[in-house]
């Protein structure tokens, strides 16, 4: 065991402040790294201050981690010291069963192991795992990604999560040329999901509640815009999508976006309202329509996202900020204050004191 | 035009009762029909009550038809007088639109006509389609289906509806050897549903509100039952179907139900209940579950699902009853009195007088 610096909450109530955690020393197949940046995701403020009801504290938030190996157990080959890599939601699965075996870790059927607030059994019974907000993580080399070379590691951070959480549904949905997909909700997700359908061939089309960022999406990659509290411009585009990637976490209107979707069409819910939706029957059955969900990803598919957002010269466009900047950026997170993902600066990380 | 006899209603409230309609003559591409039975669907108990707000006056239920050609106009070369034929929901669609192109013509872009409630353009303005509770129908020989000889003619009826509902769905999300499949609701369409399931060679459970149902579920094809009601027998069963067909047009727990679906597995809404259904986005993200809703079929699939229950032995279990029973016959269908199908034999319709 090695101590390493971390931020932290002790309850639901109080901020996020300098902490000292236990990593375990690396197994022969465990991967020691240093972190550089750690994204600002969503699901870190609601495990923080307990809105899942689930947290275990002290809680460590962030899994969108990108670093650099500091060393390697004896039986890892594929990755060594000084490579850049990355890691997202997933530290460990149980490898055997039939979800595990297709590469689809997040739906692993005995539970995977997130990267923060999961039970760790590597230390010790009543452990929990911590995230990124760290100066180190050390995790089994079969969770660990390699970040191509050419993206920037910072920009790199939130694809980890927001990345891989649009990517994957983009592929299983077969988005690409010829196909419409719209993209509910320009946040951290959406803004990622303009991107990638965009880099995929899709026509890109950006439904948002604000007039405002319509400019941005164009500028992300959208062909098109509809502003979704415009009753004429939803009706002027009913029946027009193959895809609708829904981001939005809040409460919302589920059957006007459905109403969006072609014959055959597929809605897929990747942000997570507390609330059940309404779904009117009438809404799927007039054109075998399909309303979905989508978790993350796998963690090949997730190797396949950062090559293709390598190989398309995409990543986030984040604001930077300190670690002790953390609390504030959280609220304004939730005001919507941020264009579109902050990356923690791990170097402003105080020392293990 | 000629007169044909038939049960109508001319406002929601009063009973059905003889009245005599136009039919058009037969032109170049019209079969004629005499029609010997027709089942009865709840789609026309609401919309002979004005349930669903649109209907027209004088209404004349009944879209499984089951009949005998009469005559043929010129250009039909694919039926001759004395074929047994069927004529299920569909009459017309635009046959130029894709789905129209693809054989979907239950989505036909620009409106299918309906057997009964929709605007006949062939019998000019302002006039409306009548069903099969009628001696005759005049239809276009492109929705005309040939009923196979070795069906029972009565029974056959309730496939032209409940039949293709329930098949159409479990074809398209690949019911078959190896696929647990679900029917949830024994009544018409449910019982039509595990029949075929069973037909395709999938593992097939019911779930129902009713102990009583589950002798019949399995005489019906059903490999095991799932009492709805019971907490227990739903989490023994919690993920563990591929597909559910849900067949309830009342207001149900849908989470309860998309729990006992795998990892992508789809449960398709085949009932449409009223009221929204409130979907909690929990019960699709953590297995990439799909919501989906499935209405009738194409006129080709129909054609298809008829040779596959003359090739499987298999048609509706039903309750024969004379024209004038029908309103009884509505008030015991809404008490679900049924198993599991009326059908009216059209040999006691009164004559035109």
């Amino acid at each position: 065991m090695f101590k390493a610096a971390a931020f932290a909450c002790e309850d639901a109530t109080t901020p996020l402040h300098a902490f000292t955690i236990n990593r375990r020393d690396p197994g022969p197949r465990d991967v020691e790294i240093e972190i550089l940046f750690c994204g600002v995701c969503h699901s870190d403020l609601h495990t923080a201050r307990g809105e899942w009801g689930n947290t275990m504290y002290p809680a460590v938030p962030g899994h969108e981690i990108v670093g650099r190996v500091n060393r390697v157990g004896s039986e890892v080959s594929a990755f060594k010291t000084g490579d850049t890599v990355g890691v997202g939601c997933i530290v460990d699965s149980c490898r055997a069963c039939a979800s595990c075996a297709e590469g689809l870790e997040q739906f692993c059927e005995n539970g995977m192991t997130g990267t923060y607030n999961a039970p760790d059994t590597k230390m010790g019974e009543g452990a929990h795992t911590f995230g990124g907000y760290s100066s180190h993580v050390v995790v089994d080399d079969r969770y660990v990604l390699r970040i191509p070379a050419s993206l920037d590691l910072a920009a790199a951070a939130p694809l980890l999560c927001a990345g891989i959480t649009t990517y994957s549904p983009l592929r299983h949905w077969k988005a690409g040329p010829g196909k419409s997909v719209g993209i509910v909700g320009l946040g951290g997700l959406g803004h990622m999901g303009v991107k990638i359908a965009h880099a995929m061939g899709a026509h890109v089309t950006m439904i948002t509640t604000s007039p405002d960022k319509a400019e941005d999406a164009r500028k992300l990659g959208a062909d098109a815009v509809i502003i979704s509290k415009d009753a004429a411009q939803m009706a002027a585009a009913s029946r027009s999508l193959d895809l609708i990637i829904d981001c939005v976490a809040a409460d919302h209107d589920i059957n006007a976006y459905l109403n969006l979707l072609k014959r055959d069409g597929a809605l897929v819910q990747v942000g997570a309202p507390e609330k059940p939706l309404s779904v009117s029957a009438f809404s799927l059955i007039p054109g075998r329509r399909t309303f979905a969900g989508s978790m993350i990803g796998g963690i090949a598919e997730t190797q396949e996202m950062l090559d293709f957002c390598a190989e398309h010269g995409i990543a986030s466009d984040i604001e930077m900020i300190d670690m002790d900047e953390i609390n504030e950026a959280y609220e304004r997170m939730l005001k919507s204050d941020v264009r579109y993902r902050f990356v923690i600066d791990m170097a402003t990380m105080p020392k293990v004191g």
